[in-house]
């Protein structure tokens, strides 16, 4: 991988980082999926989901109900109702999908898609607390508003009440979707482990960082992609296949946010500009520039190791972290990880060549992962 | 209950606070009961559950592994083996002997137990670092030793492989062990959550005292009672009233728990001379003896209010808590909780006749339950 990220990252004119050009360019994978409405697919996905989300929190003794209420964006700080920022609500879509690969309802897939909104949401409120993070989806983290406390407990209460929702079904399907959960949460939490210990590390190489992303955001990705086939009793051989197809669309999406988190536009993002370089994040585009080698990388190395023992890099100018995203480029880490995200983006088509399953549901599918590696937030 | 409170509660002459009679004299229930021997009983479940639970956790990736074999007691801060307080252990050699209510074998049970310890040490590494808490089981707790982010981190690891421990079984008994799990842990929750609004608050009524309990040790306990069972086949029917003494014993467990947390002798119990009270923990003793009413009551609510206000009260002189323990008892807290334990002992044992199993299975959780009752730590 350290070789491949040298091969694609030749010498380039330093100070050409724009923002807005950051998305690879991705050929439609098939003329069908071109002719998939995207933004109707998430809205389904999105509108099946929430009412059951909803239900389910409402669950939530006081005042967890109301916490994690204002984790979702239903309700302001003050309790007052919201228009919150849902997300782009991709998990819930393939979720949902997924049922229909077994010719069953889209409706099949609800408790998958809750269950698995629910393990990402109990993800998103323990990291922000252990990253210190204030900010996510342009609000202040729970942790910031309510306390540690409440974050620790109602990411409990989520992680426990998506086993709840999955496994109230009572049936064996569910219980194989449970189990499925179950692993790629442990993936999950591996992936924050990871995430945690490469921090205090100086070095990372490009495959521990793939793997962290791989667990970080491709098993959840991987389980929403099949856990409505399996509530609609796929085998293991097509569930397996199917979050064969979620792991490397999530490897993809992961790409993407790591050039975002770098080029991306805050007006679109809702982060600060440069943000993974604020917070000195070893994301792919930094670590395979370190890999890269030569005469960029190296002075990258060792800009980024005096920046390591600095702790006023949060506040540096616009003009020293432009200079660090354009020894990236020019050391080649724009453009590897722009091309391990159509890597990735094309072994998850890939994979659903192994599936039978209905010609619109797979041209579904690949909208989707294009979309996914097109996005702008 | 408040006004049972007040009934139980006559005047009494202060000060006679001693400790080492904290424990409620409960005649036997059975002369079967009596012969059983509860240490050999204890012993077996924590031979047969330690090896998986070590297996298990064994799982979990570095430094995730390290943290939680120091939780259990099984390595020191340094990381070099220990033979740690395990604990009284009774989860286990509950869950165990459950199996045999179905004529099953033991080692039926085995997931269970491991299944149930799993989350139990969740809800500490968790609950520890919500609270405060810098010692557990005479050693410093792992927020303190490894850091919050570890605590967040190794509790989520070890609920996650807590389902996957049960699920991994791929039975249908396994899909509802886990279903019954998951209740229990969400009740666990609860009742954390509980705990941490009561500490903002001037009064709890004993229902809400007892309700809270119900939820963070009877809940699980009533699991562990039953989850044996479950993976031995139990209709629902067994399997709730098994709940039903697992959670009656759960509160008289922590009725014990409250009498010993103010009146326990520190070398048995491992904790601070009056320990609860040091915390301003609003304990069965204390909100019994602020509900009865009466001048030790009346007194009592005084001291207390202004207790509440003062932040120096961890450094209160022996002198200062022997005389609120003492007020406590005047007003009746102590000999009412002492009747709540025995109360909720007869409830566990009289749930019992509901269910057919092998005599010695029965005078098995016969004599378990007095135990936990007539306990010193």
């Amino acid at each position: 991988m350290p070789a491949q990220a040298g091969a694609a990252g030749g010498p380039r004119t330093p100070g050409t980082a724009t923002r807005g050009e950051t998305v690879p360019t991705v050929p439609p994978a098939s003329k069908t999926a071109e002719a998939v409405d995207v933004t109707a697919l998430l809205e389904r996905g999105r509108t099946l989901a929430t009412p059951v989300l909803r239900a389910a929190v409402d669950r939530l003794a006081p005042p967890m109900d109301t916490v994690a209420a204002y984790h979702f964006g239903w309700i302001d700080a003050q309790g007052r109702p919201a228009e919150g920022d849902g997300g782009k609500a991709v998990r819930p879509a393939l979720a949902v999908l997924s049922a229909e690969v077994m010719s069953a309802a889209p409706e099949t897939g609800i408790p998958g898609a809750v269950a698995v909104e629910l393990v990402h949401n109990f993800s998103l409120l323990h990291d922000d607390l252990m990253d210190g993070d204030e900010q996510r989806r342009h609000r202040d983290t729970v942790w910031k508003v309510h306390g540690p406390a409440q974050a620790i407990l109602v990411g409990d209460a989520l992680f426990a009440l998506a086993n709840e929702v999955l496994l109230e079904l009572g049936t064996v399907e569910a219980g194989r979707a449970t189990r499925r959960l179950t692993t790629a949460t442990r993936a999950l939490i591996d992936g924050q482990a990871q995430d945690i210990s490469y921090e205090h590390r100086d070095r990372v190489s490009v495959e521990e960082c793939l793997e962290m992303e791989g667990n970080k955001t491709g098993a959840l990705l991987a389980c929403a992609s099949s856990i409505g086939a399996v509530l609609g009793g796929a085998d293991d051989r097509t569930a397996d296949t199917l979050e064969k197809y979620g792991y490397h669309l999530g490897l993809a999406f992961q790409a993407v946010d790591d050039l975002l988190g770098i080029w991306g536009d805050p007006v679109s993002t809702g982060k600060q500009t440069w943000s993974d370089l604020r917070q000195r994040k070893k994301s792919l585009p930094v670590v395979a520039a370190l890999a890269a080698g030569g005469s960029a990388s190296e002075r990258l190395g060792e800009i980024l190791a005096a920046d390591a023992k600095n702790s006023d890099v949060e506040n540096f100018s616009e003009e020293e972290f432009a200079a660090r995203a354009a020894l990236i480029e020019e050391a080649g880490g724009r453009e590897w990880t722009a091309g391990e995200a159509r890597r990735q983006h094309t072994i998850a088509i890939e994979a659903l060549d192994a599936v039978d399953m209905p010609d619109r549901v797979r041209a579904q599918f690949t909208a989707l992962a294009d979309f996914v590696v097109v996005r702008k937030r």
